[in-house]
């Protein structure tokens, strides 16, 4: 018989204490997770096309098995589903359904529908108690795990969210077995973020031979770690904004469609490490360090031809942006992390343009 | 020279202490009041076309006069413009106008706007700084205070919403020399809500001939002890929803056009008295008393001649609904508030019927 190795990761909120629960097969035993967690036994069960027709069964079967009553809605897939008119069709489905402040959402998926699940169930009825399934890397190392939810707008992306803490994440990395080979590596970037930010141990694993489920836990205790002594993002938090200045404007530049959240976010951070050497904050060799793992994991090097101009204007859009100045979070190396709100247009420029973007 | 005489009430919410000040003239002293308590001078009033039409000069002179930078936006009148749609075209245009999280919004006007305003704070950026100026008694009393904010979908009133404190409430008397007379004495069914629940010294005041700002002032008193205890209704502040399990029903089945919300929660008063005698919690004497005191205040006292299956079915949907079952709040005498989860079916159909609904 095969052991089962479950780490369990525990994540501090306003609301409470929640676990961040890694447990590969998991999905089956959802029902028990879910029921030592929930209020009542009534659940619904939030996922998107894709991912509903791969797992909604196991999952409603495990819910079933527990003796939940569980419902299901599905959005459709891909960021460019999550705004406020999938958020207002949720809400209105809640309403038909009957809904109640007892009743649990579950968000079996991947970010986007962590985000839009999650921001619906921080607004409905002012707060409805939520579980996180995430079942891609980037959920699973990141997103679920903090309690940000939120929608995008025309004008930019996350724009709208709330804080609302999950009761339980429950990672089940055999669901990323199904995952596409380009959403498995996304998800990476979110990795090797917090590899070069804050663990130099992860980023030494990056380097090597790694096995996938390790550097996700890692990623996601250090985020757990941060988020618990700064939920609201007053301070440590914002370590963990690296590379999504620059991929945030990226992301929104191309549609939501163009490039998945990590790929964007990889150039990112490519564009946060130049712009660290050439203001001297860090070194190039550190530059190439970042670069040469990135490489690895499977992001292309060469930025993107985009206007710098266009860049700018969804950078000054930015939630951290203040009075149209974007934030910067830079690295000098692993673990040693500036926050910089005061670059010059001219430096952002030049660092912009010397990776391929157009002046 | 007059004395001028400010009241400033303390609050305790999660996010920290703010004051509801009740200063008669005080909008003319709104920029002193609003950059003591924000982060940067920058600004964004919103208000309805109503409102804006009788006091954004003022507000926009006084926020000039404090050196704070000011814009503006402005929302349809009326509860029917508290949605999804209205937060929607104000997120959009906090995007145009570059509104960041250090933008300090202040939301001048009724029950809705604070509403549909403190909703859009609360989640735009996931939080902007908010203050309150309410300028009709129900938001003076009740509505500005406790950091509930939402909007209505089509199925029901307030069904989707955030906590978000304010920094500041101000609340200026003077502006209610304006509002219609049936808006002022509307508001007056909350301040006869926190007599009858809370405040033996109110219902004695509302039985003689009392001052409308010092009865606006004591509700807002007992509100805020009452919310700095429980700010997310985890007990003593179900207390506040008395009359408004019938209230919110039957403004819903008006379509949140045929009654003001304090004239639909009067007769939730009426309704959640009459069942108290029903059922014994309470006695005819102090049913009789409630009445004759919402009598005073000018509500009518014949109960609409509504459907009772239609109003149960909005009733159910209610937010603090539990699996379909209403929760009613009852008094058995002034102070003295039981909430009831199981009333049958049989026992509130009665009590509407008694009172002029159709079984």
């Amino acid at each position: 018989m095969a052991t089962r190795h479950v780490v369990s990761i525990p994540v501090k909120s306003s609301a409470g204490r929640y676990r961040a629960v890694f447990d590969r097969g998991g999905l089956a035993r959802l029902g028990r997770h879910a029921g030592a967690v929930l209020p009542s036994e009534r659940v619904v069960l939030v996922s998107d096309a894709h991912v509903a027709a791969l797992y909604a069964e196991a999952a409603l079967g495990a819910l079933g098995r527990a003796r939940l009553r569980a419902e299901m809605v599905v959005i459709p897939a891909g960021e460019r589903a999550k705004t406020l008119e999938t958020a207002r069709r949720l809400y209105d489905q809640f309403a038909d359904m009957g809904v109640d402040r007892a009743t649990g959402i579950i968000a079996l998926g991947g970010g986007v529908v962590g985000d839009v699940a999650g921001f619906v169930a921080a607004t409905y009825l002012r707060g409805l108690p939520l579980i996180h399934v995430p079942t891609t890397t980037l959920a699973q190392a990141d997103a679920a795990i903090g309690g940000k939810t939120a929608v995008d707008l025309p004008a930019g992306k996350n724009l709208v969210g709330a804080f609302h803490a999950p009761r339980l994440v429950l990672a089940d990395t055999a669901t990323l077995a199904t995952l596409p080979d380009r959403h498995m590596r996304a998800g990476l970037a979110e990795v090797a973020k917090v590899a070069f930010t804050l663990e130099p141990e992860l980023l030494r694993l990056l380097e090597g031979a790694f096995e996938l489920d390790t550097a996700l836990q890692r990623a996601a205790a250090t985020k757990a770690r941060v988020v618990s002594r700064d939920e609201r993002e007053a301070g440590m938090r914002m370590v963990l904004n690296y590379g999504h200045t620059v991929g945030h404007a990226l992301e929104a530049l191309g549609g939501y469609r163009r490039w998945l959240h990590g790929e964007a976010v990889a150039f990112g951070i490519r564009a946060a490490a130049r712009l660290a050497t050439l203001t001297g904050a860090g070194t190039a060799a550190w530059e190439e360090r970042q670069n040469a793992v990135l490489d690895r994991l499977g992001f292309a090097r060469a930025f993107p031809p985009v206007s710098i101009a266009k860049l700018f204007s969804y950078m000054s859009l930015d939630k951290k942006a203040r009075a149209g100045a974007p934030v910067f979070v830079l690295t000098a190396r692993v673990g040693v992390v500036r926050v910089r709100r005061s670059l010059s247009l001219g430096t952002v420029t030049r660092a912009l343009a010397s990776l391929g973007a157009r002046p």
